[in-house]
């Protein structure tokens, strides 16, 4: 099929359509770029929420729960079950897929996985491509769910316009999120299994790891590539002053505290908008998303339109006995692609 | 300081010449390459450990416990302890570095704390790079930390030699390491805590899912580019007859069962010794390092030699706008830096 007519399909709301851009776009077949290109005139209209903590947390349970309510209000709702560990075993998150079949059957209602294949550009910027063309399609909110708090959950949550960090009372959590710093991407915490013991003393925990937060916010590191800061609108740290993180007591497995978490997304995204917030993060996830595209290329362009890989593999003994290095050979390789691509 | 100077000082056993070298690794500051480069040809003595798990599996003491049992034994100890989400925070393992004091004291240990601050070539990558360091250096053993078990600690704990999961008994994570497929990745499998209820239930969830994995061998996906399969020695799941990973329960607190975990750690590096193993591990090893410093040229290329960012910058309005997309903006940026690499 046509690229273009895909995406017009997509566009139209045609279901089969967005499973089979889907696809294409995971496994970076050809024309997927083109696709992903075309959706991006129809983006920005879904809210993208990003679910993050650790194993056993029960983010499932509060991802259907949530699904459930948006549902009872109208709105429609995409789910993105990433989980970055899966190049292992494939399909691990089946077993949330099946759990979630009942509302699968709602129209309103759309469930991916996501593993780790491999790709050139790495699960988070799958995960973002496979978020526009969801976003294109017209849901209103979409959720990625990750398994974990490790590096690739935080770089997935970061895409989000709204990221939740889920914990549990028991099992030290709060100091590991402390440790972890995943607090400092969290606009929202929530304290799932609230009714067990010490869901009180956690919640107290995060709220004054909040309150040394924002006591830091001033000298807080807000990007990566020291470029970013110049693209940004707002100084570091200005999102701080309009949105305070609330914690929030949920027990999912029961649905309490489910629409106190549905209030706070809201008042987030009004926050967000409001203060020329999303504005600023929307502007860091484009000029982000632009360099990773670019190191795709590039990467693609050596390893899969250069012999450069070939030569690697004939030159590895060199490297295993020690008349070259690693370094000398890669240097080898880059030399020898500029060379040609002269 | 001349970098081959440095180099030298670091061969001869210079404590203060390592400090200093893997400061400029980590950093990759001017000269990095060239250290790491003269440092290949000195590599290999040392046998390189990961250690991942759940954060609160008690890796950090299992950690301490095998440093002191190693040094009884009269065998030098390097660790490195790595948070692949502290670019939030920095220096988030400070905890357990000063819990380690008291071996810190003794000249035949050696601690580092490594965090993500964003270098170009990953965490993984850098990480591996100080193992060299190590390696050159002269210790026998590198004992690899991570807290957490997403896709870096995974890429962090496939460079080892030997790669050793801890799990407690509580707390569901017998069905997490299933689903999570981290079990594919490890030699060895700990049940730490395992004084408390429920540990000899993970035991035999454990032992169950390994033969689940055995029985699977012959279809196991081994590896992520296509191309590496032509360089390994043995076919797919060839490690798997010669090696069966042991499900060792420990009280790492009580300093209960480490004996036969050092003891396993031995087995398993005479089996890979002894079944050509080990040197498949190291040409895989070889082939992605190469892989990934050539990637890291390639975009410092991009994005520090060349004025890629600074138009990337100025367009980025472009594409919030909708007039671009990122991918068209991405295209153009890299068919500009062929075109002038001409």
């Amino acid at each position: 099929m046509d690229v273009q007519d895909l995406l017009e399909k997509l566009l139209r709301g045609d279901v089969p359509a967005l499973a089979r851009a889907i696809s294409i776009v995971e496994n970076e077949r050809p024309g997927f770029e083109t696709l992903l290109s075309g959706a991006h005139r129809h983006l920005g209209r879904a809210r993208r929420i990003g679910i993050t903590g650790p194993p056993g947390a029960g983010k499932s349970t509060l991802t259907e729960r949530l699904v459930t309510a948006w549902r009872s209000r109208g709105v429609t709702v995409a789910v993105v079950a990433v989980d970055p560990t899966s190049p292992f075993t494939g399909g691990a998150l089946l077993g949330d897929r099946i759990r979630m079949e009942a509302v699968a059957l709602d129209r309103g209602v759309y469930i991916r996985s996501m593993a780790s294949r491999g790709s050139l550009g790495g699960l988070a910027t799958s995960t973002r491509e496979v978020c526009d063309l969801l976003d294109a399609f017209g849901f209103d909110r979409i959720l990625v769910e990750t398994v974990g708090v490790g590096q690739s959950e935080l770089d997935i949550a970061r895409m989000a316009d709204s990221t939740m960090l889920v914990v549990v009372p028991e099992g030290g959590d709060g100091i590991q999120a402390l440790k972890s710093g995943v607090m400092e991407a969290a606009d929202l915490l929530v304290v799932n299994k609230a009714d067990r013991p010490g869901a009180d003393r956690m919640r107290k925990e995060l709220e004054g790891a909040l309150q040394i937060r924002r006591g830091n916010a001033g000298i807080r590191v807000t990007a990566h590539h020291g470029s970013l800061l110049k693209v940004q609108g707002p100084p570091p740290g200005a999102d701080d002053e309009g949105w305070q993180p609330p914690v929030l007591p949920t027990s999912a497995v029961k649905g309490e505290g489910i629409a106190e978490v549905v209030d706070a997304l809201d008042r987030h995204w009004d926050a967000l908008t409001a203060g020329g917030e999303l504005v600023a993060r929307r502007r860091r996830r484009v000029h982000a998303m632009t360099r990773e595209v670019a190191d795709r290329a590039l990467r693609r362009w050596l390893w899969q339109e250069s012999d450069a890989d070939a030569r690697l593999i004939a030159r590895v003994d060199e490297v295993m006995t020690g008349r070259t290095s690693p370094y000398e050979l890669a240097a080898e390789l880059v030399d020898g692609f500029r060379q040609a691509s002269i």
